[in-house]
């Protein structure tokens, strides 16, 4: 026993969370502890609350309150352009940039072998069958610019080509504040290839 | 909004916890939205039950669930000996050497003008009570070698010599695994001070 015996199992619970080390899960612990009865109640309320209110869209898949969600049943939004991400976390940063205005299929993760992690782990049976439904014209892959990523977004491209549709891909290139000497040489060459005259 | 409304607001929550930062906040989130209802459930419950069991002990004022706590009332402990620490950390880091078997007094934090927090918040008039009281014949300073541990320790060592206490400080020294060439003067000239013939 290192504090009292809830503290170290309130403890042992925060160190599983992502990114949450032992020196972390600590600090949280004695900090929850600090706080007023009312202020940790309203902690443990939300953990209980959005695991209550929070499901997936039955379209898209992301994250929702409704099924569908709306960005599904947004009006003003393009129907023919459907934008392929990995996690609801990389829809809110596409979201953000207010850019695009299409419709969005979150896959749940990305294609991993090593992980077990097959299409059929992912929402591609989904992706298919909405495709094959609706009325898109083109498909961009949203996935991320790692390896797995790369990975998922390859497997995609041969099914969606297959099927015949207009497949597109997030442009590599220098992102803003980055410095070109620190930068590996893929996104260097990506940045080439994808340079826009002036 | 970015996620759903109570992702939100637990984000939101959660970003208010030491050291996390928005992005951890929101990898949490979606960590805790994966997890079953009974996991999310079990922390949940957690931060309730640590906030009701939890107290601090009478005599030392660290966390504990039962008052007095077992380290004040662990009749194998020198009673003459007394460690003095800002706070449940500073004690459990001690506790685990697993050299010091005397007994402890939580302050509950350091010195800090600046943060408007002088003697008075701190658990100082209960060490000058437990002083005068108890059979202690040695006190030991255990605050941080950082600048406001150094002041609360300069601060309660006037006090307690004038109690006539002897009064001792942790030592300054080399960390095992630290690099001579990366230490600051002062740990370094500490630790020539207090060299040990070998």
């Amino acid at each position: 026993m290192e504090y009292t015996r809830s503290t170290d199992r309130l403890i042992a619970e925060l160190n599983r969370l992502p990114g949450v080390g032992r020196k972390m899960a600590r600090r949280i612990a004695l900090h929850l502890l600090e706080l007023s009865e009312e202020e940790a109640g309203r902690l443990a309320g939300l953990i209980i609350e959005v695991k209550k209110k929070t499901i997936h869209c039955g379209r898209c898949h992301n994250l929702t309150e409704t099924d569908p969600c709306p960005t599904c049943t947004d009006e003003e939004r393009d129907r023919g352009l459907l934008c392929v991400v990995e996690g609801p976390q990389d829809l809110a940063a596409l979201e953000k940039t207010g850019v695009y205005r299409g419709l969005y299929h979150v896959l749940g993760g990305y294609l991993s072998p090593l992980e077990g992690i097959g299409p059929d782990e992912l929402k591609v049976k989904e992706l298919v069958g909405r495709l094959r439904e609706g009325a898109f014209r083109e498909v961009i892959l949203g996935t991320n610019p790692t390896v797995e990523g790369e990975a998922t977004a390859l497997y995609l491209e041969r099914i969606l080509k297959e099927m015949e549709f207009s497949v597109s891909r997030l442009a590599r290139g220098v992102p803003v504040g980055g410095e070109l000497e620190y930068l590996d040489e893929v996104t260097l060459a990506g940045a080439i290839e994808n340079r826009k005259k002036m």
